[in-house]
C-alpha cells in the first residue's frame, strides 16, 4: 500500500458562535487547511464532509457537504457526505486515508464541521438522542431528559468506580488537567483553569458526572489534507506520516470495545505499541472516559487507568500526554469536527508548532475517536489514526 | 489497480410496506447479496451503508446503519453511514469499490436502504425539501409546497422543451415504457402496464410533469457485495466485473452538468464509449429525465433524445434498453436504496437472470444515479457505474 500523509490540517476556534453558519465555518476549516498544504482547492482530487446534526438542526437533512463547501472552489470534485456521531470526523478522515491509499485520489480533504448551538435549545439537545438506536432508547422527538446520552457514559462511569478504585475527585481533575491544556490553546472552547472544587461544585448531570466533567455544547470545523507521495509534489506542505488508520464498529452485544478492537489492528499496522506513544488525543466526552481509553489502548493494565493518571504522566511535560489541546472537554466537541480537530493537533504537535503546549519531542502520535452506542461493550463506533513525525 | 467485481447482489420487493420496518429491509437486503455471493456475513471485511431521510422520519439521524444492521453479523466491522441524496446508494457502491482497490477491504458490502412511508405523511413529503440547499429554497418545516422538489424537474422539463421538439406525449411515452419493463420485474412496485392516456391524465404535479411521470415514494433496500480477486476466492460467486465507477459533484454556477463530467470520466476508465453499450439504468426521478441523460451519456447528440426514444430502440428487444427493470418510475424509488438497485438490476442483466425483461447477450452495462440540486446545471451529485460481464 501506498504511503500516505497529512498534508495539511486546521481548525477553526470552537465556541458558540451566533453569527457564524456551518458554510462559514466549513469554509474556514477548508481555506486553513489548504493554506497548510501549501494548495488551492483545485489540488483536491476527492472530498470526505462529516456533520452529524445538522438534519436535526435545520432540515438539510441531504447533501450537507455540497450546500456547505459551494461557493469554495470544492464542488464539481466527488464530495462523500459520511456520519458516524461523535467519530464523523474521524470517519471522513479515514475513507481520505483510503482514497489516497487506492489511488483514486492524490490529494484528498477530509472535513468535519458543525453547528450546534441554535436559536431554539430544544434542537440542539435532542441531537443527543440520535446517537443510539431511537427505536429502543427513545428519539430526538421524546421530549424526556434532555441529558439522556451523557447517562450511557454516567452507567459507563460508575461501572468503572465499581472496579477499579477510580474516584469523583480523578474525574474532577482530569477536568483541571483539560482546562490547563484548553488555557494554552487559543481555539479552545474554554480557555479559563478551573479547580477541583469548582468542578464538583459545578451541575450533577447524572452522577457522578458533573456539568465540568462534560463536553460542551459548541460550534466548529477542522479539516485534514491527506495525501500520497505524487500528491505532495502538487503541494508545498510540511507532512506527517499515517502510520495506521483502524475503524471498527461496536454491536448491541458486543463483548470487547471497538476501540479496543481498533487499536489491535492499528498498532499492527503502524508496527508500533503502546510504549512507544509519545503524545494521545482521546475521546473525553465526559472526563472518565480518559481514563477507561487509557486502558482500552493497553497504555496500562485493566484497572490501572486511575494510578496512570495520578502519577501526572498524562499531563503535558509527562511520559505520555493526553488531550493536550484540551480535549472534548476544554477544546470543545462540535460533534463531526471533534475527529478533525483531534488529527489536527497531533499533527501539529508532530510539526512542533504547538507553543506553550507542545509536548517535546514528539515523534509519535495516536488519536481516539468514539461515537454513539449501541448498548455493548464500548461506543458504536471508534476509530485509531496513528501518526508519525516525518522522517522520524 | 486491482480488478474489482461486484460479486453478489440483491434488491427487496419495492413498494409500501406498512409492516415492514428500515431494519427488516436492510436485513434482507444483506442477506440477500451474501447469499448471492456465496457467503455469510463474516466474509464482508467492511461495510458502507447508505440512507437518505431516516433522520427526517424517525430521528435516527446517527450511526443509522449500525443501528439497521445489529443482529444481522455485519456488525463489528468497519460500517461507514454515507449520504448523497438520491446518489446515496451509488455513493455507497463507490466507496465499496474504493475501499476493494485499495485492499483496505477484500470484500465490501454496500447497502442502501430506505423507508419512506409513514404513518405521518407530511413528514415523507418534507423529505424531498432536503435535497437542495434549504437556507436557499425552504426546508423539510417549511408547509410550502409538498411537491417542491419536482419542480426543479419540471423547469428542467421545460426548458428541455424549449430547446428540442420533445413533447408531453413522448414523456407520457416514457412512463408506459417503464411500467411495461416493471410488470416484467416481480420487485418492482407498480407492474400494471398504463396508457399514455392514463398517464396524461393523471393529476399534473408541475406542467408538464403528471403523476404517472414521477417516481413513486416507497419502501425498500438494495445491496451489492464487492469484491477484488483476492476476495472472490473466499466467496462462491457469479462476479461481473466493474470497468468504472466515478463521483462528480455539481455546483450552483456550474455550467456542465456531474452528470456529463462523470460520464467522460468513467468512459475514459472503462475504455468503452457510448456505443459500446448494451443496457443502461438511468435516474428517471421524473420520466423526462431518460431523454436529457441520453444526450448526457453521449448516446445521441444534443437535442436528439426524443428521436432515439421514439425510434423504439431504447425498449427491450432494442439497440440499447434503457431501465428494463422499470427504473425509478415503476421499480420504485426508495431514495438511498435505488444506486444499489440499478446495480443490482445490471449484475442481473450481465448474468442472465432476468426473465422476461432479459436483454439479449448483454456484455457491458452502465447505470447513472443522480441526486440533489444545487442550482446550476444538472444534479448537486452524479454517478456513472460501468460493468462487464465475466470474461467478456
Amino acid at each position: 500500500m501506498e504511503d500516505v500523509f497529512i498534508a495539511g490540517a486546521y481548525v477553526t476556534p470552537f465556541g458558540k458562535f451566533a453569527d457564524k453558519s456551518l458554510r462559514m465555518l466549513a469554509a474556514d476549516a477548508a481555506a486553513g487547511a489548504l493554506a497548510d498544504a501549501g494548495c488551492g482547492p483545485d489540488e483536491v482530487d476527492m472530498v470526505f464532509f462529516a456533520n452529524a446534526a445538522e438534519g436535526l438542526l435545520t432540515g438539510q437533512e441531504s447533501i450537507r457537504g455540497q450546500v456547505a463547501l459551494d461557493g469554495t472552489g470544492l464542488l464539481g470534485k466527488p464530495v462523500v457526505n459520511c456520519e458516524n456521531a461523535c467519530a464523523s470526523g474521524s470517519t471522513a478522515a479515514h475513507l481520505a486515508i483510503m482514497a489516497v491509499r487506492s489511488g483514486s485520489a492524490d490529494v484528498a480533504l477530509a472535513l468535519g464541521a458543525e453547528k450546534l448551538t441554535n436559536p431554539d435549545r430544544a434542537r440542539t439537545f435532542s441531537v443527543f438522542k440520535s446517537g443510539w438506536d431511537v427505536e429502543r432508547y427513545g428519539g430526538p422527538d421524546d421530549s424526556s431528559d434532555q441529558s439522556a446520552f451523557m447517562s450511557v457514559y454516567a452507567q459507563m462511569t460508575r461501572d468503572y468506580m465499581a472496579r477499579t478504585d477510580a474516584t469523583v475527585e480523578d474525574f474532577a481533575a482530569i477536568s483541571v488537567k483539560s482546562h490547563d491544556n484548553g488555557a494554552l490553546n487559543p481555539n479552545a472552547q474554554y480557555r479559563d483553569p478551573v479547580t477541583i472544587e469548582e468542578v464538583l461544585a459545578s451541575r450533577v448531570i447524572d452522577d457522578p458526572l458533573r456539568m465540568l466533567m462534560c463536553s460542551p455544547i459548541g460550534d466548529g470545523a477542522a479539516a485534514v489534507v491527506v495525501a500520497n507521495a505524487r500528491g505532495l509534489q502538487r503541494l508545498n506542505a510540511e507532512p506527517v506520516r499515517v502510520l495506521a488508520a483502524a475503524l471498527r464498529s461496536g454491536s448491541r452485544d458486543a463483548a470487547e470495545s471497538p476501540v479496543v478492537v481498533a487499536a489491535r489492528i492499528a498498532y499492527e499496522q503502524a508496527g508500533v505499541g503502546p510504549g512507544d506513544l509519545d503524545v494521545i488525543e482521546v475521546h473525553d466526552a465526559a472526563a472518565p472516559a480518559e481514563l477507561m481509553v487509557t486502558e482500552e489502548l493497553g497504555l496500562v493494565g485493566h484497572g490501572e487507568g486511575p494510578a496512570l493518571f495520578r502519577s501526572g504522566e498524562t499531563r503535558i511535560g509527562g511520559r505520555i500526554p493526553i488531550n493536550p489541546g484540551g480535549g472534548l472537554l476544554s477544546r470543545g466537541h462540535p460533534i463531526g469536527a471533534t475527529g478533525c480537530a483531534q488529527l489536527t493537533e497531533l499533527a501539529d504537535q508532530l510539526r512542533g508548532r504547538c507553543g506553550a503546549r507542545q509536548v517535546a519531542d514528539a515523534e509519535i502520535a495516536l488519536a481516539e475517536n468514539g461515537g454513539g452506542w449501541l448498548g455493548g461493550e464500548g461506543p458504536a463506533v471508534a476509530t485509531i489514526t496513528i501518526l508519525a513525525r516525518n522522517g522520524a
